[in-house]
């Protein structure tokens, strides 16, 4: 073997990340493996358009097949995106014996299990730390140097483009569409935020992470979901009234029969380490038995990052043919872990509640959440409006059951005083 | 092969740990490896002690060579701490043809690379993940995750007792002897604390460190250290009013062609990721040309993180041997680099001078600092003390040239209005 060669599926911003590191530090790269690596073939949807890099035109092609199905490719790194056709493609390239190494955090986590099977049947390596994270070495730390630990817990910051709308919505007083669209003139954003704002991408990341902690098998549609577009301006104020940030948290937790799986807006406690995490960096925080609590913290996307997560895999992979390992790796999942009701989850509450201003309000809304065994840590009165007459109430609850605050919240909907349930966000404390 | 057999060297704090790791969790790391690993034997000072575990008496010995001779034994621990005798069992076990994973900062420093090659003559593993930030993971990090990313610095708190007493004497204002005092009533300082309060132990991990970003061999000796012994409680509080905290950090920095080493005090903006890391936490940045600003946070030293980043180096080793691949690595060093001389240091620098109180003063040592190029960007005057007629005068240089500065201060001190320069303190923005 005189070439370890890479056909490359995909070249958008993190492609061409990927391929300018394989063409500048190929001297580097060499030296590291022992043989060097070739860019062999490159899919793209146009041939012609122009390009930042040189590349000999001859390696391009708008062929799948020319990539996956080229006998002297040994490893396939998809940076496509998406679960179709990038599924199918990592799937024919498995078939054909060859390496592969992804980004694609929505086919891990939807497929992850079904793949990394295949890849063992075939005797390949199936490598995937660039989807979870960028440039911050998570799925290598859970598989190998977490090993010997029971995890307990994951509370992480695994989507820059929220972080940054919290962050500008808590240090500039925006409201979250001038802090959409700021991210989105920065590029932070997408033009259909969806799978960001609406925490799809937070879930698919907490399903892999999780799935590796734990030994097991997370369907991401398991993982109950809410997304940011619900907080307002005064939400972030009342929070830092009260010594909390907002942040969107991806959480897993684990006690000896199920795990709790969530990503949703909570507040925690603005002295915390995850709290000091902003602008579009990612924070994983991974409490291990042996290990403690730990951080990992940098930056969760980006070609650049990304492209470093991925020349990591492809490193690992291209040693083990060097020197004639094997790169499959074993699979070894618990049995299956039950996913706790979000019904059954016991946590404190923050209230938003927009009232008529008299006497004997916060007599009602408390004797409703009395009835369902809610307790109020705290009462804030604000924004007296004696035009409207309406005011906000602000409530800090003990740790309450979230279908009790759900039933209550609901009978405060229906209370004459009551103008709007404005908004509830989880604490963490 | 039946059974992976472990040798232990050492049964203090952390080799208790790694027993209790080995023996609770045997059928869960079976099912990791695939092949039982057992405990065979194990090298203590006294077998007669009492123990808080349950060990079978014939496996103890207070002979090293009934442990490292062993011809059962495949992978050797060495927990024993120093650099004399595990250096030498460390080597005979390598000539022994059997695998070492030690937690050993100080032999790995300073035979790192002689020891490294060793095992690969030899064709054996030597892993060494816990020797710098405990649990932490930072070496197989540093070996794979970042493989493909050009390191130009590392910023890092890796010492929790100096760390614990930094954050006592600025969340307390305790002076340094009472915050040693408390950590060693705790137990995070030992009686004679000069390695940890030397800066010894940063320098040790730092030069492990900095050997792999910069793929070089780096002598600990050659890394300039300063310890925290001289900060006064009034330092903390001058920092705290220009908005910096005080941190022990290990540096590492490169340019082409050299690389700056040191470990002292500094102050660090207030604000930054590293000044919010308290009490016995570590924290390590590394800023790669790929990934950007990475921090790995945790716990640096103790019983079970260490055992965690021992374990983890023990299952890659025992899979390895299990699949009857080698675990030799391979040594790729960059050609020698340089190191930058300290004098050569280009920063901003905060200096707290006791001074007779009287007019004229500052303009003298003001005068001094121009004559060598040292710009002042503030000063302040503090604690008048109408009896001894005695000031403190606090100022913050603009980048200036160490040299420069250590000639200054040579003159200052031999102003005749100057009672004493108290101290000095490197400024990191």
């Amino acid at each position: 073997m005189k070439n370890i060669n890479i056909g490359l599926l995909g070249l958008g911003t993190i492609g061409t990340g990927v391929a300018e590191v394989l063409l500048s530090k190929a001297g580097k790269l060499t030296g590291q493996i022992g043989i060097p690596l070739t860019l062999q073939r490159i899919l793209v949807r146009d041939a012609n358009k122009q390009r930042s890099i040189e590349l000999e035109p001859h390696i391009l092609t708008n062929h799948a097949e020319d990539v996956i199905n080229d006998p002297e490719v040994n490893i396939i790194i998809e940076v496509i995106g998406g679960e179709h056709p990038a599924l199918e493609y990592i799937k024919q390239a498995i078939r054909n014996g060859k390496h592969v190494v992804t980004a694609n955090k929505e086919v891990i986590a939807k497929h992850g299990y079904e793949l990394l099977s295949l890849a063992r049947k075939h005797d390949v390596g199936l490598r995937y730390e660039a989807s979870v994270g960028g440039g911050i070495p998570l799925i290598s730390p859970f598989q190998q140097d977490l090993a010997a630990n029971d995890i307990s817990a994951i509370y992480a910051i695994l989507n820059g483009t929220t972080n940054y709308i919290l962050t500008q919505m808590s240090q500039e007083g925006l409201d979250f569409a001038s802090a959409l669209k700021r991210a989105q003139e920065l590029g932070y954003a997408e033009a259909n935020p969806t799978n960001d704002i609406e925490g799809i991408d937070a879930a698919y990341k907490l399903a892999i992470l999780s799935g590796l902690a734990f030994h097991t098998n997370v369907n991401p549609g398991n993982i109950y979901r809410e997304g940011i577009s619900r907080l307002q301006a005064n939400d972030f104020r009342y929070a830092k009234e009260f010594g909390y940030a907002i942040k969107l948290l991806a959480i897993a937790k684990r006690d000896s029969e199920a795990i709790e799986l969530r990503a949703h807006p909570v507040f925690i406690p603005e002295n915390s380490q995850l709290a000091k995490v902003d602008d579009v960096y990612n924070a994983i925080q991974v409490e291990g038995n042996l290990t403690g609590k730990l951080i990992f913290y940098g930056q969760g996307a980006g070609a650049l990052p990304t492209s470093s997560a991925i020349m990591a895999d492809v490193l690992a992979i291209a040693r083990n043919i060097y020197h004639g390992r094997s790169n499959a790796s074993k699979i070894e999942l618990e049995q299956k872990l039950k996913i706790k009701p979000m019904a059954d989850l016991k946590i404190h509450y923050y209230f938003r509640l927009t009232v008529i201003d008299r006497p004997g309000v916060l007599s009602k809304i408390s004797t409703v959440l009395g009835n369902n065994s809610i307790g109020i840590s705290s009462v804030i009165q604000k924004e007296s409006n004696s035009k409207s007459q309406t005011a906000v109430l602000v409530i800090m609850t003990h740790i309450a059951e979230e279908k009790a605050v759900q039933r209550a919240l609901q009978e405060i909907k229906g209370l004459k005083v009551v103008k709007e349930v404005s908004n509830f966000i989880r604490v963490e404390e």
